[in-house]
């Protein structure tokens, strides 16, 4: 399978994520692999290192690279991306396919509604992988493998472009294509991925012993390990996800006061039967991952 | 290293934690090794596949194995570990020395206070290891490799018993062993235990969609594992440990609070230097672990 075969693709923004997506993408044998990045060193790392053939640094590179693309993958954050496609409008090669791998939606949807030139063709997305790591020099392909990929199709998506992309995501190690709108996506990733955030910060926040450590039996370490995040990513996340984050953030406080009452009251039986519950749908949730992954490797 | 030779080992109840101490206590040459537990089945499994020597499930069979044991270790839970004490007390072996697994510390210590028998040697323990997992079937003494060991030595605990358990703990893969006092070992695991349980428990109640892995990336995942909890057992250690863990439910609570009131306020730079705080500690915090690791390899 080589979807990207005579294709020219362009990253903008080589971080962890646009590098780990080039990474994959060179295995699909495009033509040619083109990347924007203000960081030279940036690029120089990744001209040597094979996984883009050309890396440019000022606007009048982005121009050109544009020019050229068959596929553009924007690797910016969320108002980043938005500027960016309105400051570069003009330039994309005719009928070129973007899409983008940023953190909430309704922002750039509705941004780009009615400005996108018509022979351009958007296709949202969000690869649902990352690390707590960042930059490229952490940029690895292999955190793709069976994961979730989620896409926010428009009515005006050519079919057969949302099928190229699709097909792509796939080569790169995804399993679980989904597709949604941008309020659902943005609704669900205030839960999964925001939320998770808030809460492995706050609990890193509200201890003050920095050798709690000694005290660990794993628990502490799998929940706080996204906190050792990319500060201003995520500020920008959760203020352009505020109102999903914040439900989200609010029905957690209400599940835990719900705990801690009974925890208070000593409700030893109102206690298990709380934590037998959660038991449940916690492995109901799990075995439809795992009937996910399981009809996808045998598909 | 074989500080069991010739001697007589015996567990009180064999679950997960249980029966993967007995597997690795099995490795350094005991002379013999009993279990009391109620399952017959878990016996006769344990019998089976050479983890144990002779299994009771009777309280006459409690009584022999006691009377011959020369270290016994106590798997049960907090209350049903002080009952067990009470109620066997005139059957252990002279100068036996007896340890627990307990997840709270100050009621065992506390309750046993002035009613242990003065021959008798009680070392308080607490393995910082486990799984989401339960019972004989799933134990597996790998979980030890690098862990915590937490100690709460008493005034009265013979020197070399202490020592002696401390080779025992590490013999078993434990790299870190921690002397506390029972007081600040539930305070400390009310933050990196007992949250970190009511966290993920809170997290999965907050959320109605039985298919929400569709859209998730690993954070979830992370953050709940621990949720599928074995719902008695945690029942007992929060309310056990009630004031420390409300305590600290509460200051993470604070913690949250502050966080999402700069995320409705837009606040941006207080929340990336909030964020950036977050992580820079975080980060301390791992590498004292890792020096600690790194050290206990050389030594």
């Amino acid at each position: 399978m080589a979807p990207l075969k005579n294709k020219t693709v362009s990253f903008v923004g080589l971080g962890l994520m646009g590098g780990a997506l080039a990474m994959g993408l060179r295995k699909q044998e495009p033509d040619k692999i083109c990347a924007f990045d203000i960081n030279e060193e940036v690029l120089e790392e990744a001209l040597t290192t094979g996984v883009i053939d050309c890396g440019v640094s000022t606007p009048e590179g982005i121009r050109e690279i544009l020019g050229i693309s068959d596929l553009v993958v924007l690797c910016l954050y969320p108002r980043a991306a938005l500027a960016f496609m309105e400051d570069y409008m003009a330039d994309f090669k005719e009928k070129a396919v973007i899409t983008d791998i940023t953190g909430v939606k309704t922002l750039l949807v509705e941004g780009l509604a009615d400005k996108l030139r018509p022979d351009l063709d958007m296709i949202y997305g969000h690869p649902m992988a990352g690390s707590e790591k960042e930059g490229f020099g952490k940029a690895d392909d292999g955190i793709f493998k069976d994961r979730n990929y989620i896409l926010v199709p428009q009515p005006q998506n050519r079919p057969e472009n949302l099928t190229w992309i699709k097909e792509i995501v796939k080569g790169l190690g995804f399993n679980n294509i989904v597709e949604t709108t941008a309020k659902i996506h943005d609704q669900k990733i205030a839960f999964t991925s925001q939320l998770c955030h808030v809460i492995a910060g706050a609990l890193v926040d509200s201890e003050e012993d920095l050798h709690i450590t000694d005290y660990e039996g794993g628990s502490f370490g799998d929940l706080t390990r996204i906190a050792m995040i990319n500060a201003p990513m995520w500020s920008e996340l959760f203020i352009c996800n505020k109102e999903a984050l914040v439900e989200q953030i609010e029905k957690f406080e209400d599940s835990m006061a719900q705990m801690k009452a009974k925890i208070i009251a000593e409700d030893r039986k109102g206690l298990e039967e709380m934590l037998e519950n959660i038991r449940h749908k916690r492995i109901v949730m799990e075995v439809d991952r795992q009937n996910k992954l399981n009809r996808e490797s045998k598909s």
